[in-house]
């Protein structure tokens, strides 16, 4: 199949890394940053390289795959660009990890059938082609959201796809997708670049000498790039606000039980230890 | 030199472990865990067990070291029932992460010239003689504090120790280190344990499926012993909770931000990363 990879940086490079690998697929990739295209074909994760998105008009792409791998807020705007293949025999999917704003376009454009949203669990606080690698995908989770109009053939390329790539694949509506993400993923990054802001307030110079592994543990979050985090956290404003005051909610009735009840505090961390231990 | 343990779990059993290898020691140990004791002498890492801290009591303990390694709260027992050893020449040091309620003894005891504080940096959420290692100690931070009052000789017995044991020694004193480790290791712990909570009212039950690396990063957090940090929290009350305080302003403050201003959220972001950056 001829794979075309709009954005080739983390993601998009790992993606044509992966899949260079079979002779069953024909690569193409467009990125602005031409040092980022240059080392893919030099490295052969791409046969080729795009001038424009309008080369997708030509057309031997009948019958192909389109990925934007682009950062959330170009995404939109890419998708739009594409409105020429809605409909078409090209399937079109992304890999952002908020939906919302996207589906957004989808309604406008009444569900077209080929457009199907994936969003891979994965990623690095490394970014651009040079950090890709060819196995980001292996035994991650990738989550599909479409509509209910979308073609049975376009779902299954992309099915395909993320599992020759090696995801474990599954399926959620949009709207939920972005709720249960604020929560489990973007949550935990609000939760660690505020814990970072409360140590900045510290004006503490050996902070390195007094971080134990638990301290750590959360810096690591705070290292991916501002840009991409600003985009999401924007992206997916309300149901993060909601998460936020849930958070802040926990943190009252921990600071009350370690005021005042120990009994009950050590109840409550057993109970959440557990609960730790079913889920994960 | 002759090394009394007293508490043989994860970090008694490691120093046991660490210093085995030399043979300028005698190490002796105290555990009311019948196999913590045995196993310990099957390994070799102690030579003796002792029957009851009454045998500290014995004249060849002269010039020795004993070392409390067991929970924050039975350390301060402890401790009160070693007083027949204050101001002798037996070095008394232990290895809890809170110290103003040890402090307080001293304080109540006109500060022995031989106690000398010690918080080593190191852990696992693994616990037990069973787990111990002989290498928990090496490359890692380990704080001293102690009073004015201290004697050199004791203050330089116990820095020889960690320093044996691999660890980078600085000195703190006791009420700051409470102070800055609520921040820098506590509070963390505390954020870890407060997602959780708001994971478990998200009633979800795919959770892992929809968890990246962030929300892993987190989750080893809450892996630790309840009954550890239940009593790490409770200890050192007063200070985690201005902590917790200072965490929902700044995620109040990140909240208005992904609300209102992506602007300046990104450049707030960009500071945070900065600031962790130029710290550790």
């Amino acid at each position: 199949m001829k794979i075309t990879i709009i954005g080739l940086g983390l993601i998009g490079g790992s993606i044509a890394k992966t899949l260079s690998g079979s002779k069953d697929h024909q690569i193409l990739a467009f990125d602005t940053n031409q040092s980022s295209i240059s080392n893919a074909l030099e490295n052969q994760s791409i046969q080729e390289s795009l001038e424009s998105l309008d080369d997708l008009k030509r057309i031997e792409y009948e019958d192909s795959l389109v990925i934007i791998a682009t950062p959330p807020s170009v995404t939109t705007d890419i998708l739009k660009s594409l409105e020429f293949l809605f409909n078409s025999s090209v399937t079109i999917t992304d890999t952002t990890s908020t939906k919302s704003s996207l589906n957004k376009i989808l309604q406008k454009f009444n569900f077209p059938e080929n457009i199907i949203f994936s969003h891979p669990v994965a990623g690095s606080h490394l970014s651009g082609e040079i950090n890709s690698i060819d196995d980001l995908f292996k035994g991650k989770s990738t989550i599909l959201s479409y509509h209910d109009s979308a073609a049975s053939l376009h779902v299954n390329r992309v099915m395909s796809l993320w599992t020759e790539l090696g995801s474990k694949v599954s399926v959620l509506d949009a709207e939920l997708h972005d709720q249960i993400f604020a929560y489990s993923s973007h949550l935990p990054h609000v939760a660690a670049y505020a814990l970072l802001n409360t140590l900045k307030g510290l004006d503490q110079d050996d902070l390195a000498l007094f971080s134990g592994g638990g301290l750590g543990e959360f810096l690591r979050l705070a290292s991916s790039s501002p840009e991409m985090w600003t985009d999401i956290f924007s992206m997916n404003e309300k149901n993060i606000s909601s998460a936020i005051n849930d958070l802040v909610q926990s943190l009252n009735i921990l600071q009350d039980k370690i005021e005042n009840d120990p009994k009950s505090l050590q109840d409550f961390l057993s109970e959440l230890k557990a609960f730790k231990e079913s889920k994960f």
